[in-house]
């Protein structure tokens, strides 16, 4: 039997899956297992696939196909449905955007991305800048042409991008009301905490041994090792397909939380790529509903569900076991006050949860500025330094710990960062619905039982894919509209809980 | 200015280049990195990238643009006409055998190579033999479609896809002249040898260790780590292109030679692909001259120069320094003798210096009767087994030491076999070439100097890619035709020195 315009996409799409799995794999291997010397050898390959996929989805076929499987969309069901609406959402976006600019924007961040390498080894943005000029170029330039395929302004449409169906006014209205409560409860966190700060935790810790710890509470939350990698890298992230995924961190050996709570967090991701319904893992409505929604799958883990009393239980016999420490320092309540310190501190990645927020309002603001214009690129790290100033009273004396602490400019990542800030309130308004509905959670996750919530999480988020907007999806799981108000509620109950 | 179609073809080769590139790295983290559980989602992305590769070198704008450089082909300098004349070869070999037909020998080979595991666990070859038969008639189909093409016979369209420009004569000439000298020679030295067999060398050797060892002596060699690894696999192999080269090895924790050696004949690959002249890497003519030719770069580091006494002398000491051994089976007499030692085998993997071209020889023997019918796939266990018995006086007593042992065939590889023997040969013949161009070379070899060898390789060898047909680039190189002759010399001056 003929194949109908619909399937026929089905099968295009599936091919353009394939192409990005591939691409996915060169991304991580540039990043942790290639030679320092290939870069250049890398970024003519990403290029040409990146080129390829491209081409593959703006031929006049596939516009064909779409347009005679829409005149035919009221016959479909939900699911075929709502593909065929993100299959069109992908091809009118690649079609915004020439495949000239394309590959130079492939190449030119490939290039950044070493020089901010370079840059952080020599403490100085200057090695950085002219290869950030040039990423800047071209991402207005992106950004231009999607604003007008999109209906949106060139911001907008970025972070559109990235987390459909998310504008800036509802960033706005959100940051706005987190602008108003952070300031107040960081500075009364912070009080409360000086009574109660944490003693120091003695010691060195071993890669090895911090690794071997990170594999342990990974299986536990159900990492399949047989389709997936935990490695080491700069930066930690999560590449891969749902039949091969592949999460990062980065160990530090005076810290023993740091690598294993950045491997929970791409786990975070990692799990939501895997909940998907395995029917449509090849085809558009198969995928995450933008960078926020798989922020917060994430953040939920690492902050809300990972930084409290009921994991430290289940993390205390662990920590004696593989990184054979004893003594008071490592009692529960100790551990507990480590994980959720508050510090005004200078680095994003290093940043506690409750003062998070702050560094991506840093960040939306000066990269709206870059983009218009309006910010010099040259004139990036005082405008950062007087920046953070302004928020948390602290200022960088170098460039690492201030603008050099980040990849995502470098490699073209513009309306990026804003996900982080809404990632964590989606958290923390499914954490609330969690909680409701599981009254169990603190003792199955002192138990390091992780599958019930798995399973909450793959009934009410991951098995949605694509197919609800954002907004929507939230309402469904959580019975409310998005807010920070669930955020908030969470944040101050922890952090100022009576002493 | 308008590009020439000349020009342009060059920048679609680029494209192709980079789509290479690619599936090497593919190739690469699968044998190295992958999760096992991943070689469906691999497998998807591999044919994703092979069908797009074939489509963008069969496009009909690839062929106009063919024609009409051809047509002023006259007015190119000597590099782009050999270019063009690759490019040709390649769209020729592409287009010649139908989607179809690649599709079910896809298929085909995929099914044999899952009953070729099953055959050797069940050490019967007539489970294998029902699928073997499949890919015999679908490679015979092929190889009819690529000898009409390029006006060859059958068999002789399959060696030429692996070494371009050798016929089936060139290699009975070759092998006639083998077949008269080695089992003599054989019997010789295994007598030479008897009187002077070397003492086992005890102990363990551990995987890093060893590692440690072969990543000094690939440095000494000029393998460059800045644009290159070492990793281990199941089985030694060279993936990925000029700017980032990647070889493996299997290390052996009872044997402190397999594992080196193996690194070394890789790097004698990767040092032949670095060789390439820069200008050209990313071009069809930039490449090297077909198999047989990259296996005599491999032999000539792992036979001739390191299976030597000079070799020896270098290597003794670094042993004593990374496997921190010491004692008289450590003495450079007795490492040589490991090293050269010659005895009579079933498994051509296993097989020494002196042997190994008698595996060979059989094969060839068998699969051109394979392929033309004269051999019923159903006789080969018995076939096999007399041909060995007939050329090493040792016989098989089972299929899993016989027909088994080798995937080659089940995969559909016919006509690759000849060019592992036909390696050594000119191997061999380049040998003492630079013997007599360079009376220093022991001196160098013992000092772990290998900048002279690789000058000479890349000066006469590795810098004419493609360019030239082989055995003019042997001519060229030697100042003689290609004849075994050397290969003899050598091999006699070896085994049969007196004690």
């Amino acid at each position: 039997m003929a194949q109908t315009p619909y399937e026929q996409l089905e099968q295009e799409f599936r091919r353009l899956h394939a192409f990005r799995g591939a691409l996915s794999l060169l991304r991580w291997d540039a990043a942790v297992m290639m030679p320092r010397g290939s870069s250049d050898v890398r970024g003519e390959q990403l290029a040409a696939l990146e080129t390829e996929h491209h081409a593959l989805l703006t031929t006049p076929k596939v516009a064909r196909l779409l347009e005679r499987a829409e005149a035919g969309a009221a016959q479909l069901d939900d699911w075929p449905r709502a593909n065929l609406r993100e299959m069109r959402r992908q091809r009118d976006h690649a079609i915004a955007t020439p495949p000239s600019l394309i590959a130079r924007l492939a190449k030119a961040t490939a290039r950044a991305e070493v020089f901010w390498v370079e840059a952080r080894k020599a403490n100085d943005f200057k090695v950085l800048a002219p290869h950030l000029e040039e990423v800047v170029h071209l991402v207005r330039d992106k950004a231009a042409l999607l604003g007008q395929a999109r209906g949106l302004p060139a911001y907008d449409a970025l972070v559109d991008a990235f987390t459909p169906g998310i504008s800036t006014a509802d960033i706005d209205t959100i940051f706005k009301a987190l602008a108003r409560k952070l300031p107040g409860l960081i500075s009364q966190a912070i009080e409360v905490q000086a009574a109660r700060g944490p003693t120091p935790l003695p010691g060195k810790f071993t890669v090895a041994r911090q690794r071997q710890l990170a594999l342990e509470v990974l299986k536990a939350m159900g990492f399949p090792f047989d389709r997936g990698r935990l490695d080491e890298s700069e930066h930690p992230f999560t590449e891969g397909v749902a039949g091969d995924i592949r999460v990062t961190t980065r160990f530090d050996t005076n810290d023993p939380f740091s690598g294993l709570l950045g491997a929970i967090h791409e786990t975070g991701h990692a799990m939501y790529d895997l909940g998907m319904p395995p029917k449509w893992r090849d085809q558009p409505v198969g995928r995450d509903r933008g960078l926020a929604l798989e922020e917060s799958q994430s953040l939920l883990f690492e902050m809300n569900l990972c930084r409290s009393r009921s994991f430290v239980k289940y993390l205390k016999p662990l920590l004696e076991k593989y990184l054979q420490v004893s003594g008071d320092e490592w009692s529960e309540e100790n551990l507990y006050r480590h994980l959720i310190r508050v510090k005004r501190s200078l680095i994003r990645m290093d940043a506690d949860e409750l003062t998070y927020p702050v560094h991506i309002m840093l960040r939306y603001e000066l990269e709206k500025k870059i983009l218009d214009g309006t910010l010099p690129v040259a004139e990036l790290p005082e405008a950062w330094n007087a920046n953070i100033e302004q928020r948390l009273s602290i200022r960088p004396t170098n460039d690492v710990d201030g603008c050099l602490q980040d990849i995502h400019w470098a490699v073209g990542h513009f309306g990026y960062f804003p996900s982080y800030a809404l990632g964590a309130v989606i958290a923390g308004q499914l954490n609330e619905a969690l909680r409701a509905e599981r009254p169990t959670l603190d003792v199955e996750i002192a138990a390091g039982q992780f599958g019930g919530v798995m399973d909450w999480l793959r009934d009410n988020v991951h098995c949605v894919g694509a197919r609800l907007p954002v907004q929507e999806l939230i309402k469904q799981a959580t019975g409310k509209p998005l807010t920070a108000s669930a955020y908030l509620r969470y944040l101050e109950s922890k952090y100022l809980e009576a002493p």
